[in-house]
């Protein structure tokens, strides 16, 4: 139920957005609150989101619209795990199993990893999908279960569960119909408030730039991780973020078995080169605010040591094993799904791959039948797009670039054509690019 | 319905208008037939009007927007009257009764007035509420004996009848609880959107300024005058615009009853000043326009000579007598409804009278039972605000400023005490106003 504050109005709050005025706290949390319990209407909400992309937020507007949604629903507690825990977000990429690598690796150095990961929609994968591809595993746990496993092992990850952020999910379907999703405050404040609600101590956020991402530019993808990580100092909680590079895929498998195999890959040290380099710097960033490193760069260095160790492995073994999933995938790989239909895209002239349009093997994978276009589609876990041929490499006529799988011909074949059109080969090799352009702390 | 318009989505009119570009005919088409039509919703909508007041609209696109909406829904013929039909608008005053005193000088003059009036609601009165305080006045005429009556005597005026402009009461509706009211291209395509469905020839609008009008300033009245006569223009109607002041309520008598007995005084060349000289420049306008008069100046004579010469209350008495009115009412005053209870408002420090301020003479009226906060309230006609002192005139302690009437006592009471905060009484005579700030004609 909405409180009452005196002398607040919804159309009184639209007025002074729109005339570029800033909003209190109360008349924030008066909107939030009203529209979450559906006591204004979406008509009012659509013009206020309106007035606030063409007017903006400032930072303290878009802290306090945080807090209004990070408390609309349910909080996670997560006070009972000893230890600092550490929270990591990606605003979405291809190809990102980022989480089933740096997890591990992180509770292998002692950060205690409680995590709460979305499933996938449209030409973004999720982890929970990728993970409800190792056969057996359980991403639903009850929370005391869950708190359990964290004190025990020092990991899990499961689906969200609980009734976290409403006003948010509300926002944001009202944001997607009415032109209003690309601004600052709403996607920070949206991002956070659900960070927030999840219990971490501290949180690390992955912003990815270019063109398979949201943010296509460098400057704004700062702009925004700057505002989160304010949000979260604002909010009582560490927030870090690092940009990386989207111009491609991230590592070479996209889909969701196809990805777990390459996590798995990677934890035994021989991932691809850009995978390896983003989870050693995630994961180290997360054991230096996990208080487990004097500095980043120790925390690089642990991060390393695991792999070469072993330790990250085990943990990934425990984990999975914890979680019911069937450990033996991790030395034989045809015990995950397996795909029917496999088709090759090959060269059509030969030069340097100047570029693999992330966004357009995104929507190819998830055409694969390993996405979803609305919620309630079903996911084939063994299709996807594995790219033979990264940014930089050369190839020759008729060279293999990528294989597209999946079980159902049509899609393959339809995802292929689609896929194809991804990739730019030209006759010099590409200037060379960071992969980590930015670390942002305040 | 709405016409399928290839490649047309309301998304994406919707962030056109967001970036500041300028929509297409044929896009602001699709918003305000798929909004009528009920298959835009409401939140998209409000959406795009506050991108809309935001980021504006050019002059074309205003046009385009009036001409959509003037299109929605039925349109009014007036062909088969002869001669050149000129309507009137009033963006809305407070005592204002100038239909009932420019139509018979006009339609004496020769120019024929076929005119739809409105009702009131809020603050501002409406020409059909007056007209129906005068015993057996009928309001509505069907369309043939509307038609035949002005061919036979000259004039007609009647309620609003028939299905105008859905589009643009809809979007007004949406505009109100959205704060999107006060844009120059939204309220000049509603206005301009229902006069061009109403048929008539010609257009003279009656733009008033100041604190009882909703343009508080001249410029701002002038910019939406100026607009007006250009999506006029544009439509092929010529619309001349007089810029008048509202700093103080329209001649003395606010409310139903006693507001047409000042426009009968008017008729008989006893009316106050001020409603005098405006009604002869906007009679004398409405003639020129008519092709009755070779210049303005002409036809503010005419307008004069026709009261003089009394043409134009017999014109009031034709007019009346043809809509089933009781005549009489124009020697004998005591036939229209009288008030039961009369609270006079007398002045607490001597001095003159340096503002009366019509909007809160206007609320208080309402206040009275002369007006309805609701469209379903019920209107006590003979209710209603007596100015005793304009701006400029001297006052004792004692005197009486206004006299407050009506029919319920608890009502009066409210009123008075309202009433009597409109009036300023300063130490020095105010400064000398000009009535009639700025005639435009494009």
């Amino acid at each position: 139920m909405v409180d009452k504050f005196e002398n607040i109005d919804m159309i009184e709050i639209i007025t002074k957005k729109r005339d570029g005025e800033k909003l209190t706290k109360d008349e924030i949390k008066y909107f939030v609150d009203g529209y979450s319990a559906g006591e204004i209407p979406d008509y009012q909400a659509s013009a206020l989101l309106m007035a606030i992309y063409l007017n903006k937020m400032d930072e303290e507007e878009t802290v306090n619209l945080t807090q209004s949604m990070r408390f609309s629903g349910d909080t996670i507690d997560l006070d009972s795990i000893k230890g600092i825990k550490v929270d990591k977000h990606s605003t979405g990429g291809v190809g990102d199993k980022v989480t089933l690598i740096v997890a591990p690796i992180a509770a292998a150095c002692g950060v205690p990893i409680a995590k709460m990961s979305g499933r996938g929609l449209g030409f973004t994968g999720g982890t929970v999908d990728k993970m409800e591809s190792i056969p057996g595993f359980k991403t639903t746990l009850e929370p005391e279960e869950f708190l359990k496993q964290v004190n025990e092992i020092g990991i899990a990850v499961i689906g969200q569960s609980g009734h976290l952020t409403p006003a948010d999910k509300k926002i944001y379907a009202l944001r997607d119909v009415t032109a209003t999703i690309d601004n600052l405050s709403l996607i920070s404040s949206s991002i956070m408030s659900k960070k927030l609600a999840a219990g971490s101590d501290k949180i690390l956020l992955d912003v990815k730039c270019g063109e398979g991402a949201f943010m296509e530019d460098e400057e704004k993808a700062a702009e925004l991780a700057t505002m989160m990580c304010k949000i979260g100092k604002a909010a009582g909680k560490e927030t870090m973020a690092v940009i990386s590079d989207m111009n491609q895929p991230l590592g070479r498998a996209v889909g969701n078995s196809i990805e777990v195999i390459e996590a798995i890959d990677t934890l035994k040290g021989r991932g691809p080169e850009d995978i390896t380099e983003l989870t050693e710097k995630l994961a180290g960033i997360m054991i230096f605010l996990g208080g487990k490193a004097k500095t980043k760069e120790d925390g690089y260095e642990l991060a390393k040591e695991s792999i070469k160790s072993g330790t990250a492995l085990n943990k990934m073994k425990e984990f999975m094993e914890r979680q019911g999933a069937d450990v033996n995938v991790i030395n034989d790989y045809s015990l995950f799904p397996q795909a029917e239909y496999k088709v090759e895209i090959k060269a059509e002239k030969s030069g340097y791959i100047n570029g693999i349009d992330a966004k357009i093997i995104g929507i190819a994978s998830q055409h694969t039948g390993a996405g979803r276009a609305k919620k309630e589609d079903e996911i084939d876990y063994a299709s996807g797009i594995y790219i033979e041929k990264k940014v930089g490499e050369g190839a020759s006529v008729g060279d293999t670039l990528a294989i597209v799988c999946g079980n159902n011909r049509e899609k393959v074949d339809r995802a292929a054509s689609e896929a194809r059109k991804a990739f730019k080969i030209g006759e010099n090799s590409p200037k060379a690019f960071k992969l980590i352009k930015k670390i942002i702390e305040i």
